[in-house]
């Protein structure tokens, strides 16, 4: 690691990963240009990148190159644009607001949208398919592990559990079951493409970064969870409170707020400890960890 | 080419293709267990399996396994029902039959039906990138084809220009540029997926089976938009006329019929002609170009 500043390094990954999907994203004069626009509208701008975060910090552990750790870093954002836009359609959670802006259906219109999310899914499995990103046998093993974690074992079926929740009572393994597809499967995601864009690892070490991966993307949403009823609007940049407006359950609403904290510390404490065989190289995602969990502090 | 028929070959392609489908979907059972069934309610048992046909047909010219074929055949069809179901959801082309059924969205409803579009892709994807289906800078090939076809600047681009040329004058170059994006890439895909299936080609080789694959994919859409005006809703399985009815241009509303299928004829015979040096092996694709052209007579 260097002795960039964890805030500075922040800075520079989400700045090359802006650059990098600016660069992947078909310009808005290509035909068709409103499709085009509109899917930059969805993606670029906005957005603190965890994933792509992440999946560089991740590649710190096998010493992956930065190009290489780009371009996954684009397909995993890609991936997760493609959900919120479609996640805020009027079928889904009718939202108007996502990153402080009118939700893409709602600047261009329902049927552009249905489509932006459909062209931004496929761009990522362009991008890792692409030749020349890594050895061909290692990069399908990213595209494979991008598609497994965004499909219906995975990302959407997280979607469609959710869907079938609102209104009815979980248990927290219900819960934890929701999470783990929806929101966690791509943070594990993000890890992972990282370790796999350098050095092989060993099985321990591989089994120590889906460990890790695991438990950030839960701790990812147990924080998430506080958020939605302890911040408002205006810092979240989306609508606060809808989960529980929408009689959804949540951390919160199954533990308590007390409780969910106890979670999210745990969590933290056990990701942290998945990586000490590690040492130095791991230190930023290590320092991710705190970001995520001093979101809600 | 075997003495079998072209129907019996028909017939066997297409259960083998309803097979490969059933094994590659989640089952029913699996958790979103709602999800997976929608998800094979989309995509089995109905279709006449277009693009496993030329996948297949294709695959002779280059002596490609059955088994490989079937994987790329799945991944084309997978695209292509995906692209079905959120075509016709309500802020698409609001589709109430397709195939003699009650669309996804109907059948279901609609996030449910926008999630087994979103999930069916990722599927797609997930099928050609997992390891052991060719070698494996082939298969990455094979995976980046399909993404090139079926994203904003193929299959997605092409339903893009169709939302915007609704109830607008085009003439024959901005039709087919349309046609080109909406329906041929994806036919053209299957072609080349197919011979890449097999044997490399020269690049002569390649050259024709994109030609060939390009004449056939529009020729399909001319056939389409003839059908449209002359066969009837049960013929067809969907609703016939709709175009007309919605004022889309098509080959028929700027080209009148006879012109339309003097259109069809000449791109058979340049379809038909591109494939002349591979002899033999190429039996099977101009019988299918024969097929295409005699379903709308």
């Amino acid at each position: 690691m260097s002795a960039q500043s964890f805030s500075d390094w922040m800075s520079h990954i989400q700045s090359r990963t802006e650059d990098a999907l600016h660069r992947a994203l078909p310009g808005e004069r290509i035909a068709p240009a409103r499709l085009h626009a509109a899917m930059r509208y969805a993606t670029l701008g906005g957005g603190k990148r965890v994933r792509a975060l992440l999946c560089h910090a991740a590649g710190e552990l096998t010493g992956a190159s930065a190009e290489t750790l780009d371009t996954a870093a684009c397909a995993l954002e890609l991936v997760h644009a493609y959900s919120l836009v479609h996640d805020d359609l009027p079928c889904m959670d009718d939202d108007k607001l996502r990153r402080g802006k009118p939700t893409c259906h709602i600047e261009f219109d329902e049927a552009t949208a249905l489509l932006v999310g459909d062209a931004l899914q496929t761009l990522a499995f362009d991008l890792l398919s692409a030749p020349g990103l890594a050895k061909p046998a290692r990069q399908l093993e990213m595209a494979s592990l991008l598609a497994r974690a965004s499909g219906s074992r995975g990302m959407a079926g997280g979607q469609a559990i959710d869907l079938q929740s609102v209104g009815k009572q979980l248990d927290i393994t219900e819960l934890e079951f929701m999470h783990i597809h929806k929101t966690g499967a791509l943070i594990r995601a993000a890890v992972l493409l990282g370790a796999l864009a350098g050095e092989p690892m060993t099985s321990e070490a591989r089994h120590r970064v889906e460990h890790f991966g695991n438990c950030i993307g839960l701790l990812f949403q147990v924080v998430d969870d506080i958020l939605d009823v302890s911040a408002t609007t205006a810092r979240l940049g989306k609508t606060a409170g809808k989960d529980a407006a929408q009689n959804k359950p949540t951390y919160v609403s199954l533990l308590g707020l007390p409780q969910a904290r106890e979670r999210a510390q745990a969590l933290k404490a056990d990701a942290i400890e998945s990586l000490a065989p590690f040492g130095p190289r791991a230190d930023r995602l290590a320092q991710i960890t705190d970001y995520i969990i001093s979101r809600e502090f």
